[in-house]
Order: C-alpha cells, then structure tokens, then sequence
C-alpha cells in the first residue's frame, strides 16, 4: 500500500488489455467467422493489425482530422481496411457488423471478476477506457463483470490520454483527481493519468500482445502500485 | 407484454420515488441528525418542502436562469435555505455536508433490487435520473443495487423532461430511441420520453408521496406498460 492509498476512494480502469484479453477473444472469432465462410488466414496477424489501426485512427480525432467518432466506428473504418487488404469478400453488411462487434464481446483475464469484485467492496470501480459506452455495458454484461459505473472517453468527447477524459472522470464520480486511480497495462495512459493528478496503478499483463509480443513493463515505483494482476492489486489497497 | 416489447432491448429507470423510497429515506435520516442534535421539528414536512424546492431549482437551470448546476449542489441550496426556515442552526458545515449526501443513501422499495436483477437478465438496464452520476453510483452501492449502466441528466448538461435527456441515453446505449423503455412512477417523465420516441412503463407508487400524497396514477392504456413495481413490470417483459 502506498503512502497516497489511503486517499484513494474511486479506481479507473483501463479495459482494452487490462481487463479484457482483446487479442485471443478477436482471434478466437475471426476463426470462428473463417470457418464458417471457408476462409483461410493468418488470424493472429489480422487481429494485431486491427487492434494497430486503432491508435492512428483515435489520434485522428484527436488532433481534430476526424470530428469525434466512436470506437465502434474506428473499429469498422480499420475493419474495412483489413478485408480490403486481407482480400476478404463475400461478407455480408451484417456479418461484418457481427464481426465488429466482436469488441463487445471480448473475454476477461482470469484474475478480472475476482479482482473487480473484491475491489468493489471497498472502492468505487469503475471503467476508464477509450472504448464507447454500448461497448463497454454490453462487454460487462456478456463477462459477467460488474462495474460501480460505466465511464468512457466519450462522455468527454476525447480519447485518452487526452487531460479531458481523466478529468471528467473524477468530476463524474464527485471526486479530486487525486482521490483517484487509474489502473492500466500500459504506460502512457498512467503517466497521463499521473500528470494529471490521478493516482496510478500498473497491472502487469505479459501475454496482451500474445507470446511474441512487447508489452509495456513496470518496476516497483514507477508507479504508485505495481501489481501482478488485479487480485494482487486488491490485496495490495486491503480490499 | 405490449406490441412494441419485442423492439426494446434496454429499460432506462427514474430513481427518485420509483427505485428508491426518497421520502422515508430523507425523513429517516433527519430525525436521526434531529436526535443526536436535540432538534425537534416536523421531519416529514421538512423532508416534503426539501423535496418540493427540487423541480423549481432544476427549472431555474432548465430556463438558463442557473448555469448547469448538479443535484448535489441544487439539494444544498434548499437545504439552506430550509434550515433558516426551520430555525436549525449549529450544525457544522460537515453536518450539513452529510445531510445534503442522505439522498446518496436513499433505500430502495420492496421490489426494486430483485426486480432490476430479472430485467438485467433479458435487457440492458440502467438509471436515467437528474441525480448526478456520483449520487447514483453512492446510491447503488449503498442499497445493492445493480445496473449495467449509471446514465443521468448531468451526461446530457440538462434535466428532465428536456429531450436532450432521454436521447443522450439512447444515444450512449447505441440504441434507436424505440429501442428504449423509460420506466417511471411519473406520468410528465414518461409523456416526456413518449414524445421523444421512447416506449414507455408506468411503476405505480402510491406511496411515494406519503399516507396523504397524491401521487401520479395510470390505467392500463395510458402507456406502454403500466405495472404494480418492478417485479410486474419484470412479469410483463417476460424476464
């Protein structure tokens, strides 16, 4: 427990990564889909070019080349991309509106319900993340994950780590910044989070980008609490 | 079930008087302030002018007499100004502070926290209240209630009946405006939401008000569903 934890009444989270396993959950129904339409392709690699798309497509809205457009949509501006590039066709709208949506329907990490819960009975936890507010409601409810309140960059109207988004999440929530938490797998959305006044937490997820990948590492005190998983970070604030 | 149920895929509740029970609530807690403070006065009546100075201070908002200003700050007001009419004086500004904070801890009627969990199994569900977010998340932790989602006036920056209220909501959801079914015990919430687009569920509370209230009543025609409480309109919905 650090020295500011005892101040700390509300925890964000980060979802896309930290709470939710994004990469397995969107292989898994690419396969899916593939199987179904006879359609051969490198899934993983498909799956980590549309979750790659996603940051160049939210810094367009944040610097103001797009007017603000939901994650929902982002993700079918990239998704349209890819079957253009992966030569997939013989989709119909619906399909690929189905296979969009398969960003609502992505699987917790193992640790998630249990750690989310036992935070809850001792802090208001809520979600923080980029992801629109129907994404998020509908993620929870097919994860079976329960959530204090639903907060995204959209009530906002900008993507983190823009300051708007962290800010109007405490105000939300009838908070200080520093009355807050974020939690995240990544280090920029804490070091925002940070800048901002916001207490910060690093949940360490090694297999986010799957086994080849890089993910962002932290070391005790690089943030306020640097923590396994989300168990750990409960155990870590007494919850 | 009503020709329209099968479009709805989300329900959005008022809370004040149709989930929770604001009236005993508010009464509850000032005659326990009144009691540890030896103050003795009409609580039921200051617990009725408390609530009765709550829709003329959101129409000074609503006319752009007031700039946008959250319930929490609106109940202050009154409160104030009420305890002046009442002749309370000594209590501390942090008496004061965790009196305004009773409507935080509002307790729900009978029916509403088993009948929200049926309807959560077949339909999104979530708030629609003027009371902030922060309100509605202290509300439902304290009285266990669950909700996929806490939607309120202050995400759209203007209260109820205004139309930019109920098609925020719909809007956050990812839904038509027919795809949502406001639930309220107050008929000029529900014409509200029906001329928006909304379906619309009459939850009778004929005791919002109190043994002598009169409190808004239906017929069964008057809207989309009319229902005893929240397990009859859980009936009605088939969940």
């Amino acid at each position: 427990m650090t020295k500011d934890a005892p101040r700390i009444k509300a925890l964000t989270f980060d979802v896309f990564g930290t709470v939710v396993d994004w990469r397995s959950s969107v292989i898994r129904e690419c396969e899916a889909l593939g199987k179904r339409k006879s359609v051969i392709r490198d899934w993983a690699r498909f799956a980590d070019e549309w979750r790659g798309g996603y940051a160049p497509a939210m810094d367009r809205v944040r610097k103001g080349e797009l007017p603000w457009t939901n994650i929902d949509t982002l993700h079918r501006m990239v998704l349209d991309r890819l079957l253009t590039e992966f030569e997939i066709d013989g989709l119909t709208e619906e399909e690929k509106d189905d296979l969009n949506r398969a960003w609502h329907r992505l699987s917790p990490w193992p640790d998630s319900i249990r750690g989310i819960e036992r935070l809850r009975t001792r802090y208001v936890v809520a979600t923080l993340s980029n992801g629109n507010v129907s994404l998020l409601v509908d993620m929870a409810k097919n994860a079976g994950i329960v959530w204090d309140c639903i907060l995204s960059s959209e009530l906002a109207g900008h993507y983190k780590p823009d300051r708007e988004v962290y800010l109007t999440a405490a105000s939300l929530l009838g908070l200080q910044p520093g009355e807050v938490m974020m939690a995240a797998a990544h280090r920029d959305d804490l070091e925002a989070a940070r800048s901002f006044g916001l207490g910060t937490a690093f949940i360490s997820r090694p297999l986010e980008f799957g086994p080849e990948g890089k993910p962002d590492t932290a070391s005790e005190g690089d943030f306020d609490i640097v923590a396994e998983d989300i168990i750990d970070l409960a155990e870590k604030l007494g919850a």
